[in-house]
Parts: C-alpha cells; sequence; structure tokens
C-alpha cells in the first residue's frame, strides 16, 4: 500500500499527531511551552504567564444528544475545558467558543447549551468572549478554548515527578465511566446511584480551587487532570517525567455507588477506576518531603479531598500493586477516537 | 409556530447570535473588550494587551475539497485569522488548531492541510501551539484560534470613525469574489487572469506588516479586515462607531484582472468590489488632519499601496457617489450561514 492510499483511520489519531507535531515553532517570542501539557503556557507578561487550552467536541463521537441533556452538554464542554486550567494551577479567565450547527436543529436546543456554558462560566467567574458561529452539513461540533493566567512560578507542568514522589488523586475514580455505562445501558442499579453516576458523567466539575490551592503551596512536582483515565493520564506524567509509578490497588478511591453499581452488575470497579476516562480529578505528584504539609492542607480545606494512591518510581512502567502485596504490570494507551479502541 | 419548534435555519445566524450574547460577562479581570470586534482584548499586561480570535472552518459550508487544493487551505485556515490580529493593529503569536476528520480521509490531505497551516504561519513567525484532533461523522472541520498582542495604546477598535474620517483600503477589491466565480465556473477567461484571481480567493495574504504600520503611526481612528465585503464590513465599523459613511465609486480599487474578467463575462467589477467577500484587505478610517502624514507612510513603503475610497459621515447608512455626482443610498447585510443569504 503506498502512502497516498492510507486513511487517519488506519494510521490512528496519535500516529498521525505525532506525524505534524515536528517543525511548528517559528519563533521564540512569548513561547514558555509548546504542545504536549493540558495547556500552552505564553509569556512571561511580567511575572504571569497565560494558560491556552482547546477541545474540540463532535456529536457522534463525543456526545449523543439523545444521551445529555443540552444544558448540561454545555455545561460539562466549559467544564473539560476549564479543567485544563485547573491541571496547570492556573486561574482560567476567558471563554470562547465556536459551534457548526445543522441547519434544522431547534434553537431551543442551541439556547439550553448556551445556558450550560454561561452556568458553568458564571460559577467560576470566567467570560464568555464570542467565538464563531456556522452551519455545519451534518452534527453539531462544538469548539471551546479556554484563557487563563497564573504566576510563572507556580505553573505545575506534567514533566517534574521524580522516583519516590507520591501520587495523590483529588476525588474518587471511575465514577464517570459508570456512569456512562447507566447511560449506554451496559447495566442497571438502584435509582439515587444510577443518577448520581449519571451526573458524574454528564456534570464534571472542573477542580479549579484545588488547582491553585496545590500550585500556591509550591509543594507538588507535576500535574495533570483525568480526561483519558487513570492509568492512561499517569503514564502521560511518567513518559514527560521519564519515570515509571506503582499504584496501591487498595488505596484507589472508589465511591460506595460505584462499589454497589459493580456488585450488583457482578463487575470490578477497580477497573472502572483505573481506566474510566472523564473524571476530570486532579492527578498530582508530590516529593516525599513536602508529604506532611502537602496532607495538612487538604485536612484543614473541607471542600476538598486526597487520596494517596501510589508512588512514582525509577525506570518505565507502570504497576499495580495488590492488596496481598503481588505486583502486575499493567498496559495503558489512550482512547483512539479514530480506531475508537485503546 | 411555538418557540420550541423554531430551527436556526429559521431564526439565521445573526439573529441567534445576537440572542446568546447577552450576559457573557461575570468578571472584569483581565477584560477589555469582549464580543463586537475581530479581536477579543484581554489584559493588560504591563503596557501591553493580548488579542484573541476564534473561527470555524466547515468543508461544504466554507470550503470544499474539490475546489480548492488542501495546502491552500491549510495556508488560508490561517490566513483569516492572522487576518484578524491585522485588523486591531496587533503582532500574531500563536496558532492552535483543531480538527474534526472523518475517519475515510486520506492522511496525505491532512498532511498537506499541515503544511500549509505551516507555511502561511512560518512566513510570519507564529508558533503553532497544537490544539486537539478528533473524529467526525462527515465532513472535516477545521477550527483555528490565533493569539497576538499588541501595546495597549496602539489597539485599533472599530467604533473609533467619526465623522469627516477619510476611509482608506490597503489593496485591490473584488479579486476574491471573481476567484470564486471562476472557481465554481460561473464566468470564465484568459489563464494567467484565472490563475491570479483564483489565487486571490485560496491564498489571501494577512495584511498584517500593514496593521502594525497603521497602529504605530497613532493615526487611524478604525479600522477592520475585509473578511465579509466592503459594504458589510464599513457597516459594522458604522454601526459600532455609531456613523454613516459614502463611498467613491471611482475610487474603488479594481485590479486590471478583474476588470479584464467581468469585461470579458459582461458583469459589473464594481459590484464584486462592493459586497464581494474575503479579499481580507484592512479597512481603515483616518481623520482629515492625520491625511497628509497618513499617506506619507504608505508613499514611502513600496510593499503597501492604499486606496482612499470614501468619507464617514454624520447619521446613519451607507452611500454611494457615482462619478457623475449623483448619490445613491445602498443597502449592506452580512452572509448568513444558515439561510445562505445575505
Amino acid at each position: 500500500m503506498t502512502n497516498r492510499e492510507i486513511s487517519i483511520g488506519e494510521v490512528g489519531e496519535f500516529g498521525f499527531i505525532r506525524s505534524i507535531q515536528e517543525g511548528c515553532h517559528f519563533s521564540k517570542d512569548r513561547l514558555i511551552r509548546g504542545i504536549g501539557d493540558d495547556c500552552a503556557v505564553i509569556g512571561p507578561y511580567g511575572d504571569r504567564v497565560m494558560l491556552v487550552t482547546t477541545d474540540l467536541l463532535v456529536e457522534g463521537v463525543h456526545f449523543m444528544l439523545d444521551k445529555i441533556p443540552p444544558e448540561q452538554l454545555g455545561q460539562k464542554a466549559a467544564a473539560v475545558n476549564l479543567s485544563d486550567i485547573a491541571a496547570m494551577g492556573g486561574k482560567a479567565l476567558h471563554l470562547f467558543s465556536s459551534l457548526a450547527i445543522p441547519p434544522t436543529m431547534p434553537v431551543k436546543i442551541l439556547r439550553a447549551i448556551y445556558h450550560g456554558l454561561k452556568a458553568m462560566c458564571s460559577r467560576h467567574r470566567v467570560n464568555i468572549l464570542g467565538g464563531d458561529t456556522s452551519a455545519s452539513k451534518e452534527g453539531l461540533t462544538i469548539s471551546v478554548s479556554v484563557i487563563g493566567e497564573a504566576l510563572k512560578d507556580e505553573v505545575i507542568y506534567r514533566d517534574g515527578a521524580r522516583p519516590g514522589d507520591d501520587i495523590y488523586v483529588t476525588g474518587t475514580l471511575g465514577d464517570a465511566m459508570g456512569g456512562l455505562k447507566l447511560i449506554m445501558e451496559e447495566v442497571s442499579g438502584p435509582e439515587t446511584v444510577t443518577r448520581r453516576l449519571i451526573n458524574a458523567h454528564n456534570l464534571p466539575e472542573p477542580h479549579l480551587e484545588a488547582g491553585r490551592v496545590i500550585a500556591r503551596s509550591h509543594l507538588a512536582s507535576a500535574m495533570i487532570d483525568l480526561s483519558d483515565g487513570l492509568l492512561s493520564d499517569l503514564r502521560h506524567i511518567c513518559e514527560a517525567s521519564g519515570v515509571g509509578a506503582i499504584l496501591f490497588k487498595e488505596n484507589l478511591p472508589v465511591s460506595e455507588d460505584l462499589r454497589l453499581l459493580a456488585a450488583e452488575n457482578a463487575m470490578d470497579p477497580f477497573e472502572w477506576a483505573l481506566s474510566g476516562g472523564e473524571d476530570y480529578r486532579l492527578l498530582v505528584t508530590v516529593p516525599r518531603e513536602n508529604k506532611g504539609t502537602f496532607q495538612a492542607i487538604f485536612s484543614d480545606n473541607a471542600s476538598w479531598k486526597i487520596y494517596r494512591i501510589g508512588r512514582i518510581t525509577k525506570g518505565e512502567g507502570l504497576k499495580l500493586r495488590h492488596p496481598d502485596g503481588s505486583q502486575e504490570q499493567i498496559e495503558a494507551a489512550g482512547w483512539d477516537h479514530f480506531t475508537m479502541a485503546h
């Protein structure tokens, strides 16, 4: 097969992205960090830097309009981008949203989407500064960009994790995956549990405040938000930092709701906690010597709960330590939107 | 008909945009200008402000892959966003590009699009700082955002035009429309003319250098780039500034190529100059007292040619003055992507 016949579906998302990332920098002006973290980092402007993140949400790929109420879709479109600002320890300032809209789409749905966008932005005091509106041939596409800022010396990157660092997460894991399985009707559960888990999937809350508390503390060595799933996102930190990691299975925070759902459907909630995407918690690495101070910050803060779930190790690869002390090498791969597989 | 049944196609793009622009500001932090100009203006950071623009290009709506070579599409996607930075008098710094891609799309086409994006960014020393890549159900969607900066006191807005100001344009008008008509095979012409006019449509060059020269001169009162067409974009300036305008037909710069094409097809090149979109020249208003100094800047600069095409007037509305001195009231309306009409 010659090069001209290969489709993006065959190469896959990651292969293609790697192939185009070469040779994209044409100036050092106001450039601190380009591709490869949750946000691009621009500046400095005095002691500040700007954080920029952009995301595309495509109907039928990232969302289905019959599976999520439009107002929640608007909230989520904002939340997933705000979460990228949180992952750098930044303050979110402004959101830009562009929509490609099928001409037959009821205005009512679009208004509800914007209502959701505004609700999320209002909650975090983020301005919506426009963007573009266009027709589409088929399906709704939502493009969202968010601009934030941070003090230059407080930005937390993915590449600072060092062997011995503890690994923390700022909330329970796998709830969004449980919710997705309920939405897709692959599992079923009691009504209240179902409602809470579906909300965990459809209405993630960006951990902006936690991110800023962590950044201001100067105690963390690396940070990322959990969008692809714990294993994938931890691997991003490990690859950027040139380290490995071990996770302690018994420490993984799994909600009572998720345990109950898993039990009723004879499934393993830890699978969902390890591989489920879209939890939008923060994954943080903290040098050993900062452990006490770091945990004290959060024990004083009733709004945020942190869980120590593992440790950064030398070398490559991810391991899972079982409660009996045995260790298992684990694989992680990101979700490929084109091949529809990990 | 009840509200719930009205589609976006019936309300139209502008009606919908107006309806959602209310209540989008939740903080005054780092906000100078939101919706309503070529770029949002963010900051200040010291004596600087950031300029942000974002655009969505949808296959079948903004471009057809059988009508524009993919490398030129990439160049144009960058150029139309860089032109928005030029329209504020800014320096373009960084570009973010997100693609929603049909899984069947050949990688070769995508590489060519990126090659074009990079060529345009390289020429203007703008970094490509990533963005998102996703599958789409149907058709290619390209979302581009560009971040630029400017000295706070050099930014030129749309709302500064005052009665008596001269109106200038930084290049010929209507060439892109001539090119589009050739591409759509609605007209035909000699080979060299055809090639140049199609290039004017497919390969617009953002007037970044001219924009910065104008901004640094502090001589202009308002500026916009010509994306929708002279009448539409002049109306944007007039509405923002609360003024009217008169255009002098004999002063409208129409290229020899366009005159020749129009003559061969028994059409009026001035129609294209007035209403044709996508020229991406800058439309500038300059107070009378700055006329000499302003014209001198450009007579010394071999790279850029300016044309004085009209004057800002009191009151509302646009007029066209014919060579015989008679005046005609003219209507202008933006292109609506949903109703597919002006």
